[in-house]
C-alpha cells in the first residue's frame, strides 16, 4: 500500500483541491513525499452525508458482523507492517519499536471492542414486564436498550499517531457502538493517517458494509475542523489534544442549531504523591524511575508524570539530589512537531519566570533544533496554593517538585489540584493512615488512582478509566479508553407496549442475542 | 408546618433581604400570604459552600443510610398531607386530586431510588484481576466504580410542582447518587417549594447527615439562577423548563472557568402516528382519547400529545370531524401562571399566522382571564417538510394534525422531525410492514416509543427513558426519569494496584456490599 496524498470519502480516494499540505520529518524539518491535497467544506459535506446514509444499516447489522469488521481492521492494520512503521517513524521521529508497539496495542484494542460488541453489556438491555393487576394502575410493558447516536467525528492526537489517531480508541469505540466515523487526519502524521484509513476502508468493503461507515478528511487549519463539528449530520465528536483546542470544539458543538456532545481529552500533569514512609524508604529508586518516565517519548504522553509532591523530612534531600543527578545524564531527543517544541519551550520559560519557582535540574544540552531538553523545577507548596496553575501540564519533558512543609500542606495542595487523568500515590504500610485522608481528595480530582507504580501504561480493559474532571477532559462522566469508552456514543431508548415482532432483538422475550439483561429487577441472562 | 416565606440554608431558615416575592393564585391573580424574602449571591454562596462541605461525608455513608434518608423524605412529604395539597392547589390552580397523586408518585419515586441505592448497579463495579504471567507484559490489578460528581443545583419545573420540583426526580436521583442538592424554588409555587424543602431538611437532621446535604434558595429573575450555575462548588445542574431557559444554562455551565454538565429537559410535542389500518379501524376512538389527553392538565405536561400524523384515506375524515366535535365540547381551564398563559396565546397566534396552517377546531370560549382555550390546527405534510418548526411544541392545549398524501410523505416527516421525549405509533397488524419502515426513523428522534397507547403516564422504573435528542433534552445520552436518571451525576474512577485495605468497599474482594459486579469479564455477584 502506498501513500497517495489523498482523502478517503466512502469507497473513493479523493485529492483535495483547497491547498497543498506536506508531511514533515521533525528531526530535519524536510518535507516527505507525496504532497497532500487539502479538502474543504465540500468534502466534509460529502463524507458526513455518506456517514448519515450508512447509519441506519450499520447500526442494525448483527453484533457478529460488527465484531468481524473490527477484527478485519485490526488484521489490515497489522498487515501494513513495515510500510506503516517506516512512514510513521519518518513523520513523528518516534522509534520504530514504539510505533510497532502502538500498532499491536491498537489492533488489540480493536479486537477487545469486537468482543465488547458481542458481549453487549453496553446495550443496558432492561425489561420491566407488564402487570395488569397492579393497583391503583396497571403496569405497562416497558423495555429499554441503548442505541448509537449517529455519525461521529474523530480528531486524533499527535502524540500517539496510531493508538489515539485514525484507528485509535475513539474510532474503535464509535464503530463498536454502531456509529459511522468521519476522521480528520492529524497534520503531523498525514501519511500515517492515510495508510491507517485505507486499512479501515478496505475492512468496510471486505465486510460488505455501506461505504459511508468510514471516511478520512485531510484539511488545513481550523476551518476544516469547524466544518466537521458544524455539519448537521454530525451527532457527536471525540477529540484528543490541547485544552484550548478541545474547549473550542466543545463550545462550538453546543452553539450549533442542534447542539451535540463533544468529548475532549485534554491535559493532565499526573501528580505523584510520595508519602513520608515511602520517601524515607526509597527516595532514590523513585527518583530514578520518575526521571525515566518523565522523559519517555520526550515527555509527550497524556500520562507523562509532571508533578512530585513530598513533605520535607527523611529522604527529601536524597529525592532532590537523585532527581538532579539522573536528569543531568538524560540526552535530549526529537519532539513530534515544530509547534509542540515551541509550546514546550514557552511552557518552560513561563515556569522559569514564575515567582517562587526555581529550576533545579536540567538534562543534557539539546542536540537537534527540535529536540526537547528535560527540566525539573521546584516550588513551595505555599506558592502553589496561591496559584494552582503553576502545576498545569507543560507538554514535554518537564516536571515540578512541590516542596511541602507538612502533611497538612500536602493535603491542601491535593484539595486544590485541578482535574487529572491519573494520580499516583507512593506509600508504605506506615503511610496508610495518611492515605485514608489523602485518597478522598485525590478521588475527587482524578480519573485513575495508582498505588506504587507509574501510570503511563494504560491497560485497555473493562475497569480502565482514561478520563477525569476538567481540564483532564471536558466531561468527567466518560472515559476515552477501556470498554466503557463506548458509552460516549450511546443513548437510551424505551419501547412501551410493543408487539413482540416489532421489538428490537436485544429486547425480545427469548433473548436471541444471549445478552445479560436487567429483567424485572433481576440481573441475569433471562 | 407553616409557610414562612424563607429559604432553607443547611439547617437554618433564612429570610432573604434582596427583594420581596409573592406567590399568586393563578385563577384570581391575587397574592397569597406570606411575603417571601428573595436571596442573592451571598445566600447562594453559603448554600453551595455548605453543599461542598457535606459532599465527602455524604458520598461515603452506607447505602443503607442513604436509602433510609430517601425513605424519610418520602415519609415527611406524605406527612405534609392537606397543608401541602391546599397550598399547592392555591398556587397552581391544579385540582386537589392531581396534587395528591403527585405527592404519592413523588414519594414512590424517592422509595424507588432508595432501593436503587442499595442494589448498587449504578456503581458499575468492575474488577480486572492482575495476571503477573501475562506476555509480553504482566497485567495489573485494576478496579472501577462510579462516584458522585459533587454538589448538584436543581431547577424544578412549574408544571409538576411536586413530581418535577424540589423533591422531584432530579433531587431524588442526585441525592441517591451521593450528591448534595441546592434547589431553586420555582417562582410559580414558592410556598409549595418551602414546604417540600422543609420535609427534606427534616430528613437530613433526623438521619444525622451533614446539614449541607440540602438547601433551598429563593430568588428573583435570572441572576439568582446564574449565581447558582456559576458557583465554583457547583459540579452539575439539572433543569426542567423551556428550551430558551435550558440552553442558556447549558451554555453558561460550559462557559465557566471549570465547565460543568447541565442537563436540561426542555420541549417535546409528542407526535402520534396513526397508521392506515389503525386509522380505518378506530379513527373515532383515537380522536376522542386524543382530545382528552391533549387538554388534560390544560395541556401543560411535558408529554401532552401535540401532533397527529395520518395519511389521507379511510378514516381520515372521521378523524378530523371527531376531533372537531370533541374539542368543541371541551371547557377552558386555568393555566399555571400568567407567563405560561401569555406564551400559549403567542404560540397559538404564531401557528394561526403561519402559511399553510389552518385552525380547524377550538374548545369552548374561555371562562377566566388566565384560562387556556383549546385549539386544533391542520397543515399539509409538504408545508411541514418546508418548515419543520411548525411542529414545535405550543405549551398548553394546542395540537396540530399533519395531513399526509401518502405513506412516503409520512415517512419523510418522521425523518425530518426534531427530537422528542416520546412518540406514539397507533397500528394494527396490517400496519406492521409500514411500522418496520417507520420505527427506525422514530427511534432516531425520540427517547420513548409507545405503541397503541398515550405516552403521558410515565412509569418510574428501570426501563424508563424520559429524555431524547435535542430539543427534547440538551443531551440525549441521559434520562430525567427512571432508575438510570442517576447516571447524570456519576463519574467512573479506576483504582490500580490498591492494597486491599485502601480499596473502596464496592471493590473489595469479598464484595461486602453484595453488589452485582463485572469481574474478569463475568457479570455476577462475585
Amino acid at each position: 500500500m502506498q501513500v497517495l496524498g489523498e482523502m478517503l470519502i466512502g469507497r473513493e480516494s479523493v485529492r483535495g483541491g483547497q491547498a497543498e499540505m506536506r508531511a514533515l520529518n521533525p528531526s530535519t524539518n524536510a518535507p516527505i513525499a507525496p504532497v497532500f491535497g487539502a479538502g474543504g467544506a465540500a468534502e466534509v459535506d460529502r463524507a458526513c452525508r455518506l456517514a448519515a446514509a450508512a447509519f441506519d444499516s450499520y447500526s442494525r447489522i448483527t453484533p457478529q458482523l460488527r465484531a468481524r469488521f473490527l477484527d478485519s481492521i485490526a488484521e489490515n492494520l497489522e498487515g501494513l507492517g513495515d510500510t506503516l512503521v517506516t512512514r510513521c517513524v519518518a513523520e513523528t521521529g518516534l522509534p520504530a519499536e514504539r510505533v510497532s508497539g502502538e500498532i499491536a496495542w491498537t489492533a488489540g484494542q480493536l479486537r477487545m471492542f469486537a468482543r465488547v460488541v458481542v458481549r453487549g453489556l453496553w446495550r443496558s438491555a432492561t425489561i420491566d414486564s407488564a402487570d395488569p393487576n397492579r393497583q391503583p394502575l396497571p403496569r405497562v410493558d416497558l423495555r429499554m436498550q441503548k442505541v448509537p447516536l449517529g455519525p461521529v467525528v474523530v480528531f486524533g492526537a499527535s502524540n500517539f499517531p496510531i493508538l489515539y489517531s485514525v484507528a485509535g480508541g475513539d474510532t474503535a469505540s464509535a464503530l463498536a457502538s454502531g456509529c459511522p466515523v468521519v476522521a480528520k487526519a492529524h497534520p503531523s502524521h498525514l501519511g500515517t493517517s492515510e495508510l491507517v484509513g485505507r486499512a479501515i476502508q478496505k475492512a468496510v468493503a471486505d465486510n460488505g458494509l455501506h461505504e459511508g461507515v468510514f471516511s478520512l478528511i485531510i484539511g488545513d487549519g481550523n476551518p476544516i475542523g469547524e466544518a466537521l463539528v458544524d455539519h448537521p449530520e454530525t451527532k457527536a465528536v471525540a477529540f484528543t489534544g490541547s485544552e484550548a483546542g478541545g474547549m473550542a470544539l466543545v463550545r462550538r458543538g453546543l452553539m450549533r442549531a442542534q447542539p451535540i456532545p463533544v468529548f475532549a481529552e485534554m491535559t493532565s500533569a499526573n501528580p505523584h504523591f510520595v508519602l513520608p514512609a515511602a520517601l524515607a524508604a526509597r527516595a532514590d529508586t523513585f527518583a530514578t524511575r520518575f526521571v525515566e518516565q518523565m522523559v519517555a517519548s520526550v515527555g509527550q504522553m497524556c500520562l507523562t508524570p509532571g508533578i512530585i509532591l513530598a513533605v520535607d523530612g527523611p529522604g527529601f534531600d536524597a529525592l532532590r539530589s537523585t532527581l538532579r543527578k539522573t536528569l543531568a545524564d538524560t540526552p535530549s531527543a526529537t519532539m513530534l512537531a515544530r509547534n509542540i517544541h515551541a509550546n514546550f519551550e514557552r511552557g518552560v520559560e513561563r515556569l522559569r519566570c514564575s515567582t517562587g519557582v526555581t529550576e533545579f535540574a536540567r538534562g543534557a544540552e539539546r542536540a537537534g533544533v527540535l529536540n526537547g531538553r528535560a527540566y525539573l523545577f521546584e516550588v513551595d507548596a505555599k506558592a502553589v496554593l496561591d496559584d494552582i496553575q503553576l502545576l498545569d501540564e507543560v507538554f514535554g519533558p518537564s516536571a515540578i517538585l512541590v516542596h511541602c512543609q507538612s502533611v497538612d500542606e500536602m493535603l491542601a495542595v491535593a484539595g486544590a489540584m485541578r482535574g487529572q487523568l491519573s494520580t499516583v500515590v507512593h506509600l508504605e504500610p506506615a503511610d496508610h493512615e495518611l492515605a485514608h485522608r489523602l485518597l478522598p481528595l485525590v478521588e475527587a480530582k482524578t480519573g485513575r488512582i495508582v498505588i506504587n507504580a507509574f501510570s503511563n501504561m494504560v491497560e485497555i480493559s473493562d475497569a480502565q478509566v482514561h478520563g477525569g474532571p476538567f481540564p483532564a477532559t471536558s466531561d468527567p462522566r466518560f472515559t476515552a479508553v477501556g470498554s466503557t469508552a463506548i458509552d460516549r456514543f450511546l443513548r437510551p431508548v424505551a419501547y412501551q407496549n410493543f408487539p413482540h415482532e416489532l421489538l428490537p432483538p436485544a429486547l425480545r422475550d427469548d433473548n436471541p442475542l444471549g445478552l445479560w439483561r436487567l429483567r424485572d429487577d433481576v440481573p441475569g441472562s433471562a
